[in-house]
């Protein structure tokens, strides 16, 4: 087996622990945005919040320092620097669950659209919920917003999420524009998976059933090679034996 | 012919009746939305309704009881079973009406596409027809709603389940609004079914046209495997001629 | 050649007359809405329609005459029948004008792609106008109706088939909703064919690209089968060139 | 190396310095509508955008001039023509910029599908930006509008662009509907470029998931021709070996 770098070694180790405080973070954030609680309860919360950030900050550093080429691996790290760093994009930390999906595709097994749908339909709950919670903090309590309550909110994203758009909600502040801009984005991004998967699996059952057009696989032409290669050793066979018939015809 | 267990007999003799029940099903909750009956009808009704639904029950527990591992069948069904058991789920008891577009599929013969455009088609017909049923069931009455005709549910349905959503029309409650994520949902699977269904006929298209880059298929290695064999008899035949030919040649 | 019926040789003829007839019934359509002719125009209008109208119902009696078999014959254009009779279809006589567009894609050539984009896009104009001109007809006049300008329609029209649908403007009317209900289709079927013409050109284009793992086209295993038939050819030759040598073989 | 024309050399000096100059006419563009200058700025942005439109003029007709068929040039770049004398299409001068795409293309190197997505993404926020310059500039000032300062634009032409529409935000005038239908245009292709790449993505990724129904590629065919070619050259030289033996049997 090939040794492991130091920071691989980190990585590996830290997968979990790491899923676990991004949920912890997420459980934080959904008891602030809708329980919004005071004074004592309020500030643990608030200190839940910054230990988990602090962890991630920590990571952060640790594979930053067990870098072979620091300077190389700070470049292409950038985007984990902004995620840690800007407060805005804290919400991507989540994408620490993807360990969770992960287990849960080890039931499904190696099934490319399989796996493909999975982490869809498993992005897209996380995307509504997230960006449920993160309008409602946003919107509400600005005057003239419409959106005021986390059934509005959840709401309001799903019809985004499909573009469907009625216009019944929708955000009126900068932070608030920007979620649904990234709804958006996810929206487009679920129309395309759906639609992919939907015309590779369409192309994949034509082929099956129109054995005439069946497209031809690499497991044809190796029948084909295993057919030519018999051909080929009864035909050296055949020759050899032949060979060995006639030394006896004059010289 | 292999022998078939009793669930499966269960299954192949009450598909149509069950697809019946479920038909009925569909009228009865028809009047009872568009009619809105009082008195002795109304009552009436109710009882077709709930005797449709206990037909449902005992098939549920037959193929339970038929099942030769109940606790891995009840597992598996467990789907069946919310369907059954939670009123939300009762439209999708027209599931069962799949029987009857597995007739209607025999007229259009063996075409992958053929009958995946029917079964879109029809599922979203139905999709439309039962949601406008439902959402106005829900939105009727409610102060402020917005849909309060079957016309307008029929109107908002189909304007939803093709993400226009123009936002005339839209529902306020909370079961109306689990209606309409259902629909959106319904409508990015129309979306991605025919946009497939066309991707996969213009890829196959293309190749037909095309000839010098036509897809190798199958037929192609099968004719080239036949052209092999019939080379390789030949030799065979004309070497074994030959060896018999020099049975006087000295060994 | 094959000797053509009379009902192939009367569709032949009759072409280019239809679609001019449909050009004509376009033009007076448009001038009836846009123009809102009064009295002797008006009536010359109607008249130019109802002439229009009467030589479609001519060619459906002729082909229908001169069908071999016309049960078979009737049973099959059903749709013929529909849009012949029923004032709401008038605008599918329109699809006769697919013959112009058969003359323009003389100088595209053969390309499919080609060809299918080129239905679309001159489809998707003629829908959009044809639906602006009768949401205009439908609406204009109605109390409370939005859409009381060609423009507003035309801007209607576009929204809703992209399924942007703003909701600034949208029809009150049955007739009106029925129509904007075709838009729809029309835009999902456009999505549909932009995107699934977008999947095939990529498919083929990261095929040729990508040489090592190109797809294996009918010109290869035809390059193959030119191989082996040399190959074989040359056996056979050789071995009747060395029979022809060993007739002098002792027997 | 094949001898240039002097068209060509043109084309090829030109790229650069054109794509500088559309940099500059963007810039002053966004001074203008962004910053709404008075009196000497105002005058001197003015000239700036005189001037860059006058090296458009100077190199289409430079173009025109250095062709070999002048009239056959004409006739092939009328849309050319169109950019350079019609105002309302002075953004798509923009595809000038083209060029630094190219350049930042040679980073990602040549796969298909990356190239794709460059150009999309890139040409997206391009229009977007561009899209909410031009509504800004033609809503603004107009009673009744609700486009009213350039982050109102952006927001609409984000929800526009992905077919959303929530209908908070929309053009009431004529040139600000027409860039709103050039955007929904550019949605639609959004929609179907992001899907097609997914579906050549996943068609690809089952193919080699799935070794054994994996589609049969050239390499394939390859291997298979270089072992039928190998057996005929073995069989040759075998033959050829045993005709040198038998020279001395009886003729």
């Amino acid at each position: 087996m090939i040794k492991q770098t130091w920071g691989q070694r980190w990585e590996q180790r830290t997968e979990w622990p790491l899923a676990i405080v991004a949920l912890i973070f997420l459980a934080v954030y959904s008891v602030q945005v809708l329980g919004q609680p005071h004074g004592r309860e309020a500030h643990d919360l608030d200190v839940a919040s910054w230990v988990a950030w602090g962890m991630f900050v920590v990571d952060y550093l640790v594979r930053l320092s067990l870098a072979p080429d620091r300077r190389q691996w700070f470049v292409r790290h950038l985007f984990d620097l902004l995620v840690v760093a800007l407060p805005l994009m804290r919400p991507l930390r989540l994408l620490r669950l993807v360990v969770l999906v992960g287990a849960l595709q080890k039931a499904i097994g190696n099934v490319v659209r399989g796996r493909i749908l999975l982490y869809t339909i498993s992005g897209v709950i996380l995307l509504i919920y997230v960006a449920s919670l993160a309008i409602l903090d946003q919107e509400r309590g600005h005057p003239g917003a419409k959106i005021q309550s986390f059934g509005e909110a959840v709401w309001w994203a799903i019809s985004t999420v499909t573009t469907v758009g009625y216009g019944d909600q929708y955000p009126i502040t900068v932070p608030g524009r920007v979620i649904a801009v990234l709804l958006m984005v996810g929206g487009i991004s679920l129309i395309g998976v759906v639609t992919a998967s939907l015309a590779s699996w369409i192309v994949q059952r034509v082929a099956e059933t129109d054995t005439a057009n069946q497209a031809a696989t690499a497991s044809h032409i190796e029948e084909l090679r295993a057919e030519i290669q018999a051909l080929s050793q009864e035909l050296r066979h055949e020759l050899r034996a032949r060979s060995a018939d006639q030394p006896s015809s004059p010289r």
